[in-house]
């Protein structure tokens, strides 16, 4: 990969460009490059765009180029969207052109065994100091430049708001997929970058570069192979200080390395090893893709925990003793004991409740019950931080306690993470927490495993 | 509890009662007695439902008798839903009037730390040879008789269609807060039964009525403390030779343990032992609540494994590397071997595809891509099933890849277990596969946890 003259990686031209190209366009709708193309419009990109073609003269209205040679403006960024024997070519003219960065959007190298055209291709860019994301990639996205040139229709994933999670995806489909189910449970992003067979950038780049993103707080990673592993583990050791990065790796076992070969002509490494590197760098481990965002979300709305004492305030008793099972066997955080004082006020102040930890307020609690144990809890220097599980279903409950709860989070640095489960009734009240930035979970054992890690996280952080 | 002459539990009169008094009825909208009357008119009740309340004289135009005794008819199953402290003489008042079939939604018995109180109320019904679901319990739900004797407004949680899942649960709140999101994730119940404190039917009852019910095709099981471990222990082997039981157990640890006690009052016991016995019964053990609902999706749909080898088709090169790692480390499921035949035939219809496990039908996969993988992969002796990944946000799957899937579903019999992820785009065509039956998931982690263990109980069933 290029560093420029400090030794450090500068991507700006791919994420705040003021000219692309895109070469390879097309008139047919279903093409790459058509969707490229015009998903950078609908993207309201703020720059200039130019499509770039020999065997078109017009696309949507605009002036389609023959080659980035006849084109006399500076040009930030190249997206190169043309069949994978062509690229050679196209990338020595963008070199002639000045473009010293390339989206490279073509499959066809090294994941189809392609590997003497991959590495032609590798050298060109090293020769000529050429920063290139891809190849056999989806593309990127920038939600606070309003840049989109991921090769996907809109009407089937879904673009993001803007936000501070960025998501490194190695694999474009995973990329595509997460992003999607992401946004939708209403997470908010910075950059999304799938960077395919990392030719020449690799996840160490990008992660390198999204640790100085002002944007970014959070890093996502799904990564299958990496080929460079002392350069991997400086990278992650040292923007793992900075912000958390949570990882997921494929191909862990040895039947799943042998398909990330065919997939990103990666291999893919044995899962002590990674295990080790992740733990030893402060890296957080996602175990599921589920689990990567939950966890994001934590760190999304800025939950930062002083300590790992957890209080449980719950109207659903099984709740509560599941709850509690699950923080009992979790590593890195423990059930609170409420301090004398508290059990003192709470016993006089809802003497039909028994005083513990969990603290359940039972299946008729009202509203003001919820108030009452949050007051002294968040109060109590025995607690961290609060599990509040608010059931819904139950009338007593009011819908102000959506209220209730945001008012106490905007008085206190406590954190507080709500565990709610239903259907519409519910999902709406739980929105109304997540837009007063209070994390909301549906199932108590996912929260409490999000928790747990972000905590290991928070430690590790102090000591390396 | 009371069984009748033959040994066996009779429950017919709670699920199927001609009529039934509701004794504490209340004008008042948000009352308990209220909610209940109101939700077994609203719920089409085809049988007559009669109020009761020495207080009032009408409520939504009914007549309220003031006791069971001024009532002429005979009546099948009173629902009491009084203070603790009168529960006593209202007992008496049926056994009087001779209703043996009780649901006592009152609280205020043991888990308050009202042993006694509980105690004499046990004596009381066993003397009478009365049956009894509750006390301290949220109701129970019929969906193929119309029966909706659950204490929550409709509004706040959702009543699920007729279906084929019978859900036992100890923890009202529990209880309620899972029907009402598997209800939105469109999974359909035979019966629900919140049964508390279990002072007299308890979950063995249940169970062994549930193992003969024709509508329930399998049993989830959200289980505190059980009182009587032998009896449960000869149960749950009994039946689960009949019908899969999916258990999640609370207060699993000490701390869970302790927790219990102030819930349903019951003493939990230790995790090995539950363990073990759920084991050797042949009991589904779910690890949380959202895998219970997987779980039952899979029997819902009438899934059944001749073998545990599984080949993975995917367009989506990251999910069939996550899900190969994720069968290799499963404990009774394994990757396919194609066979040699399946394997020449695709190498000529698919030449761009690496004809493997798991087949990567790549980024460009169309629908037809996937037409012709299937059905090579259904022919093939060396499958047993097949776990389809579908992302639909490529371009090039049509959106008749349903009615493809559908109809390959429709000819055989070897499961296909369908995963997609992503925003309404994806949620529309997933929904179109449920309704054909077809078990779709948003996760390939969940799915082949799920089928793992639901091999795990298709062999054991074979032993035991």
């Amino acid at each position: 990969m290029v560093f420029d003259i400090e030794g450090e990686v500068n991507l700006n031209n791919f994420f705040k460009p003021k000219t692309i190209v895109v070469i390879g366009v097309s008139r047919n709708p279903n093409k790459v490059g058509h969707v490229i193309f015009k998903n950078i419009l609908d993207g309201n990109f703020n720059g200039e765009v130019i499509p770039v073609n020999p065997k078109i003269s017009q696309i949507l209205h605009f002036k389609v180029y023959p080659s980035v040679s006849r084109i006399k403006k500076h040009i930030d960024l190249a997206i190169i969207a043309v069949p994978a024997k062509l690229v050679l070519n196209i990338v020595k003219q963008c070199n002639k052109k000045n473009i010293k960065d390339l989206l490279i959007i073509s499959s066809g190298f090294g994941e189809v065994g392609n590997t003497i055209l991959e590495q032609q291709l590798k050298e060109l860019l090293n020769k000529n100091k050429i920063r290139a994301i891809g190849v056999n990639c989806l593309g990127i996205l920038d939600s606070h430049n309003s840049l989109d040139t991921l090769f996907i229709p809109r009407y089937r994933l879904k673009r993001p708001s803007p936000g501070s999670i960025s998501f490194v995806c190695q694999s474009g489909a995973v990329g595509a997929a997460i992003l999607d189910i992401a946004t939708e449970q209403g997470h908010k992003f910075s950059k999304f970058i799938s960077y395919g067979n990392a030719t020449n950038i690799d996840e160490s780049d990008l992660l390198e570069y999204l640790s100085k993103d002002e944007n970014t707080k959070v890093i996502c990673l799904y990564v299958e192979g990496i080929k460079n592993g002392e350069k991997f583990y400086k990278t992650i050791k040292k923007v793992s200080k900075i912000k958390p990065i949570i990882a997921l790796k494929g191909g862990l076992t040895k039947e799943g390395s042998e398909a990330t070969i065919s997939h990103t002509g990666a291999l893919a490494g044995k899962k002590e090893v990674y295990f080790g590197i992740f733990k030893q760098a402060g890296v957080i481990r996602a175990s599921t893709l589920e689990e990567m965002f939950n966890l994001a979300s934590l760190v999304e709305k800025e939950i930062k925990f002083c300590g790992n004492r957890i209080q449980i305030i719950t109207n659903g008793g099984g709740y509560g003793i599941i709850s509690t099972d699950n923080i009992s066997t979790s590593k890195n955080i423990k059930l609170a004991s409420l301090s004398s004082t508290t059990v003192k006020k709470l016993k006089k102040l809802l003497p039909s409740v028994n005083i513990r930890n969990p603290l359940d307020l039972m299946g008729d609690a009202t509203t003001d019950r919820y108030r009452i144990a949050l007051e002294s809890c968040i109060k109590d220097k025995n607690i961290d931080a609060i599990l509040l599980i608010a059931l819904y279903q139950t009338p007593l409950i009011t819908t102000d306690i959506v209220e209730v709860i945001s008012e106490f989070h905007r008085e206190t640095l406590k954190p507080i993470i709500v565990i709610s489960t239903g259907a519409e009734f519910t999902e709406n009240l739980s929105e109304s927490l997540e837009e007063n930035n209070i994390p909301t979970f549906e199932f108590p054992e996912n929260a409490i495993s999000s928790i747990d890690k972000l905590m290991w996280y928070e430690n590790k952080k102090r000591i390396i």
